[in-house]
């Protein structure tokens, strides 16, 4: 298969940042795209060579958009997965497949996958409602504290919360929910598995992910994580049992908790390019940008190595800001060593709104971590 | 200036692979550009916010479109350098200079201008026509052989020839020129220095060119160059003091020869991102892109260091084939170790066109240096 340069199409559902990431790749392979998003503002809708406009839960508009691509893949979980499996039925390449998407997309599937395969997992339940779960807390079938998720549409802090009290538990929509055992962890990992369509498996270094306490979402991720060897092996090797099961095609970023006792759990899973990979981009021989799209292409995969260390910290809308947005003081930032910034192209900010993100490499992980600090204090993501 | 998700608008004069390359920046930057490009086909045709067909030699239409900009930028030097002046002395910020453009466009201008201000670079004389060079050959005033350059709209080894006989210089076409002395060199070397609009100057590391003895063009470079220190210092010094003469904003690329005796000569510049500075985008924390990028819009400059060695391989059109482009054994150079294939997007071949190039990095040169002999034995641009 001749992609280059050719009349290959590769299909992308999602126009966001990690589409926009992607086709800096596809840009430099000179790979021809077409993307789906439902956003005339998408950060994709300039360097892909199509655009539409569209409804990506939509049956008709996903299988519609997938029929005129060769490759189709994703850069967010919630896609109409029929539409998908109907498109692969009829012989167009999917990848991840419509499986591993539907394994992925509803957390309680998720878990009881994981608890099929035996792989390490906090203890959890599934509950059909509100009223379900409420019943079990009632009658000591679960207790407090644990961790709630809506089994569908979660994303980035949202449809998960640490169920603390019975005020806590009254919040709760009514929605289908897995409920988890709050595990008391030592750190939270990342390692991000990328397997092409021959099979063909690599790793990336176990990251390290401090989150911000009350928005739920990353603060700084940190390559390579900062922990013994031995919980580093032990690490890759439940990622490894993840992917070996999944089958999956692409990166599939796993997160995970290195408990108390040095076990590693599972905590979930992204079938493509993550967040806890950004700092790739700067530091790594092969970004999981273009991992993924040497995986579903079926082209040898890159050197997962690291140059140098790599730190990746958010850049989220400030509190108290909304409308559009200023990045304040980031020509000062700029000024310190081995700083990257990506601005997403989100013109308008809101409180925890994801605005973008910063890279800071050194050859030594200590001195990129100061530095991160001071980037994370100068740098204001504002409205005008 | 809010450059970032803002309306400031940045102008590139030029839509070839130098400006898609920049335009990983801005996209990466979420900066607003707007692209002049005499082809529908340029490869910055998408990934800018705005693309503009037209002439850019013709004045008209490259002050048209820098009326509209904040500021203007060029990736190439062949455009209408009296519009640039025009649009400056209306206050549109023109990176680098109108009169930087001047001094470098015309080959016997250039060199007049490093005498001038006591450059080191190869005796010289300028011929208005080819019936004044041949009555100064006739005459013994210059002797064969030596080097002729036609003076205007040279680039990649047009406009460039070594007259070695009396039937070389029947065949050369009658033009403005200027012909230097043919040095006898033991490397030729290049350094990239990046100045911004306040005036702070950083330079890449030293670099070490081969060229393909045909088609001259770059074959293979080389970064470290693998020369002594005292003569990388000797090489930095010498592009520096071209640098502070011309006062240029934005990336110049100083060419140069490392004599039989150690002595650095001056062969040319260009005022803009340079296939010599190709390699830092996988080698280096700040890519000659980013930093011309940087340099022209005032930002600070970022780090010219290199994480590790890196070695830069042109793809040009194989002799023989001309049509549809294929990229063959593509997937075998990106098997090997450290290799990513640019692909400029082009999709006609034909002998000696550049159309891509390869970029090797290793930690240590000697290995980069082996793999690639191998990418350039492997891969072959062909037509279908």
């Amino acid at each position: 298969m001749n992609y280059f340069s050719s009349n290959f199409k590769l299909g992308i559902l999602g126009g966001g940042q990690l589409g926009k990431m992607l086709l800096y790749t596809t840009r430099k392979f000179d790979v021809y795209t077409s993307v789906l998003d439902p956003s005339a503002e998408a950060p994709c809708k300039i360097a892909c060579n199509e655009f539409h406009q569209g409804d990506l839960m939509d049956f008709e508009t996903v299988y519609n958009f997938g029929k005129n691509v060769d490759v189709l893949t994703f850069e967010i979980e919630h896609v109409n997965v029929d539409a998908l499996q109907k498109l692969e039925d009829e012989g167009v390449h999917v990848y991840p497949s419509a499986k591993t998407l539907q394994t992925i997309q509803n957390k309680g599937i998720q878990k009881l996958f994981y608890q099929k395969h035996h792989i390490p997992t906090a203890p959890f339940s599934i509950y059909m409602s509100l009223e379900e779960l409420l019943h079990s807390v009632e009658n000591d079938v679960i207790s407090i504290p644990f961790v709630w998720k809506s089994t569908q549409f979660g994303y980035d802090g949202t449809g998960v919360k640490i169920v603390r009290s019975l005020a806590d538990l009254e919040r709760l929509p009514n929605v289908e929910c897995m409920c988890e055992e709050l595990v008391e962890f030592k750190n939270e990992l990342a390692v991000i598995v990328s397997r092409n369509v021959s099979g063909e498996v690599k790793t990336y270094p176990v990251v390290e992910m401090e989150f911000h306490p009350e928005a739920n979402q990353v603060e700084y991720v940190i390559c390579p994580a900062r922990i013994p060897e031995n919980i580093q092996a032990k690490a890759k090797k439940v990622a490894l049992q993840v992917s070996e099961a999944l089958q999956h095609t692409g990166i599939l970023a796993v997160e995970l908790f290195q408990t108390q006792n040095d076990e590693i759990l599972v905590n979930e899973v992204a079938p493509r390019p993550h967040n806890s990979g950004h700092y790739s981009i700067e530091a790594s021989y092969t970004d999981q940008f273009e991992q993924h799209i040497r995986a579903i292409l079926n082209l040898p995969l890159g050197n997962t190595a690291s140059k140098v260390a790599g730190i990746m910290v958010n850049l989220v809308g400030a509190e108290g800001h909304t409308g559009e947005v200023v990045y304040e003081n980031i020509e000062k930032i700029m000024q310190l060593e081995g700083v990257t910034p990506h601005i997403y192209g989100k013109k308008q900010t809101r409180p925890f709104r994801k605005m973008g993100h910063v890279t800071i490499v050194n050859e030594d992980v200590a001195e990129a971590r100061k530095v991160a600090a001071t980037v994370k204090q100068t740098i204001n993501v504002i409205s005008k």
